[in-house]
C-alpha cells in the first residue's frame, strides 16, 4: 500500500501538518519513536502560544494537538525510522524495525534535542546529577544547590523554574549578559535565589557517585575555580535530529534541512518543518505553522 | 512620548505580534479602526487552527487572542492610520483624526479585504443582494436562491455554510473544476442544494430595488445565460490593505507587502506580518507565527 504523505515525529509541527494533511483527507499517519510531544513535553508552562491567555502545560497542549489531528483521520503510530531511499516517484521508508513503508511523500518533523557542553564528566553523570530537562529533574534537587549553564531564553526560563525547589541556583553564562528576552532576564534577576556567573564556562564535572562540583573558567581573568553543586542544568542550544536523512536532503552545516518557503527539501516529495529546519525561530507556534504549509504543499503538490 | 512598537491592525497577526511584544515588555499598543478581529470574524467556523480539536467561531478565537495580548499588558485602541514618515531613527505615524504617534519600529498587519468583480450592478447593489460575507448576510436568504461566485476555499467553504438558510446555492466558477482542498470540494459535491455553473463569468448583476438575476457567459461556449437569484455572494480572493505604506515599503505589483524572513519590510524599522504581507500561504495560523516572528524581530532589532 502506497501512502500519500508519512509524517516523521509527533511534535507541534508534526502534529500541526497532521491536522492539515487528516483535513485535506490525505491518507497517511504520524510515525512517532517515543510518545508525541517532543521538546515541548519538557516544558513546565507554555504562556505563548497564541490562543491560551492563561497559558497551559506543554503535555496539555500535546495533547490538544494529538485530539485535533485524530479528529480528522490521522494516527499515531509508533516507529523510529532509520533511512529513507527515494524510488522513482516513491519513497520507501524504513524502520528500524525493519519494517518499510512506501509513501509519495515525507514530512520531516522529527525536532532537535540538546546540545552537550562535551567535558569531562558530562557523560558520566547524566541522571546523576547532569540534566538537560528542569520539569524532569528539578523536583530532585529540593533545597539543594544547582548551577544553570546557558544564557538565553531556555537558560533562563528554566533557571527561574528550578527556583521553586532548588535553595540556589548558579546561572553559569560564558559572555556578561544575557541573551534570553526581557521579561526572562528581568525575572531572572530579581530572583533572590539566582546567582549570575558572568563570563564563565564549565571545564569539568567532578563527582563520586553524583556531581559535587564544576571546574568554571572565568573567560576574561583566565581564573579557574571550583563551585560546589548538586546538580547542573545544561541549555546551551540544540541539535536538530537529521541524522537518518544525511547525505540526502540538504542541510546547513549544523544538520539544520534546508527547504524553500513552501517547507520543500532538496529532495522532491520530502518537506521539512519545526525545529529540524534551518530557520530564525524556535517557538511552538512557527513549528505549528510550518507543519500546516508542509501539509498544504504536500497536497497542492499531489493534486 | 516614543513608543518601542506600534502594531497596526488588530486581526489575528496583530494580536499574535502584541502577545509576543507584551511579553517582551515592549511598550506600545494595537492600532484597529474597527473592531479585533479582520477577516477572522466573517469565518463561521474556524476548524484547523491548532489546539482546538472542537473548532469554535472566528469570533471566539479572536476573543482569546484579545485576552492574551491584554494578559501581557497590551492594549488595543481605535485608530485609523493616514501615512507613516520616517524621521531619523524614528517613525512617525499620521492617523485620519489628526493624531500623530511616534515609535521606534511599526509592524503592519493590516490583513486584506474581498476582491471585486468589477462587473455593472456590483457596487449598485452591495447591501441590496451583493455580499462578500456569507455568515454576516447568509441568514437574510433563508428559502431564497443565491449565487456564490468564485472556486476557492473560501467559496466553496461559504457556498456549503450558505445551503443552511438558501433553498439553493449556485456555485458559479471560472474552470471546471475547484480549487479548494479536497474535502471542502468533496462536502459541495455530496450536497443536494448546492449546483455548480462550471466554465462561467458574472457579466452583470440585475434587478430593481435588489438583486433578481446575474448575467452569465460561458467561457467555453460563448453562450451568454440569465440566472435568476435573490443574491450573489462573491468570493474570488484578496487584495492587501497596503494604501497608506504605497510608496514606502516595498510591495509586489498586487500590493502584498515584501519581507525577509524576519518580517523586515524595505524600511528599518518596519515589518509586516499575515495577509497583507507577500507569502504562500494565508491561513489563520500562519499570519500568528508571522506576527510572533516579527515582534520577536522588533525586539531582537531594538536590543
Amino acid at each position: 500500500m502506497t501512502h500519500d504523505v508519512i509524517i516523521i515525529g509527533g511534535g507541534p509541527a508534526g502534529l500541526a501538518a497532521a491536522i492539515y494533511a487528516g483535513r485535506a483527507k490525505l491518507d497517511g499517519f504520524v510515525l512517532e519513536k517515543m510518545s508525541p510531544g517532543g521538546q515541548v513535553l519538557i516544558t513546565d508552562r507554555v504562556e505563548n502560544y497564541p490562543g491560551f491567555p492563561e497559558g497551559l502545560t506543554g503535555f496539555e497542549l500535546v495533547e490538544k494537538f494529538s485530539a485535533h489531528a485524530q479528529k480528522f483521520g490521522m494516527k499515531i503510530e509508533n516507529g523510529e525510522v532509520a533511512s529513507i531511499e527515494p524510488v522513482g516517484d516513491l519513497l520507501n521508508i524504513s524502520l528500524t524495525d525493519q519494517r518499510t513503508i512506501t509513501t509519495r511523500s515525507i514530512i520531516v518533523a522529527t525536532g532537535a534535542t540538546h546540545r552537550k557542553l562535551g567535558v569531562k564528566g558530562e557523560d558520566e553523570f547524566i541522571g546523576r546529577g547532569v540534566s538537560y530537562c528542569a520539569t524532569c529533574d528539578g523536583p530532585f534537587f529540593r533545597d539543594q544547590v544547582v548551577a544553570v549553564v546557558g544564557g538565553g531564553d531556555s537558560a533562563v526560563q528554566e533557571a527561574i523554574f528550578l527556583t521553586r525547589f532548588a535553595k540556589k541556583v548558579y546561572l553559569i553564562h560564558r559572555r556578561d549578559e544575557l541573551r534570553a528576552i526581557k521579561v526572562l532576564a528581568d525575572r531572572a534577576k530579581e530572583n533572590d535565589k539566582i546567582e549570575f556567573v558572568w563570563d564563565s564556562v564549565v571545564e569539568e564535572i567532578e563527582g563520586d557517585d553524583q556531581v559535587r562540583s564544576l571546574k568554571i573558567l572565568n573567560r576574561k581573568t583566565g581564573e579557574t575555580s571550583t563551585l560546589k553543586v548538586d546538580g547542573v542544568f545544561i541549555f546551551i542550544g540544540i541539535v536538530p535530529v537529521t541524522d537518518f536523512v544525511k547525505g540526502l536532503v540538504e542541510t546547513d552545516e549544523m544538520g539544520f534541512i534546508k527547504t524553500d518557503q513552501w517547507m520543500r527539501t532538496s529532495v522532491k516529495g520530502v518537506y521539512a518543518a519545526g525545529d529540524c529546519r534551518q530557520k530564525p525561530l524556535l517557538q511552538i507556534v512557527t513549528a505549528v505553522a510550518e507543519g500546516a504549509t508542509a501539509a498544504y504543499a504536500v497536497e497542492h503538490d499531489l493534486a
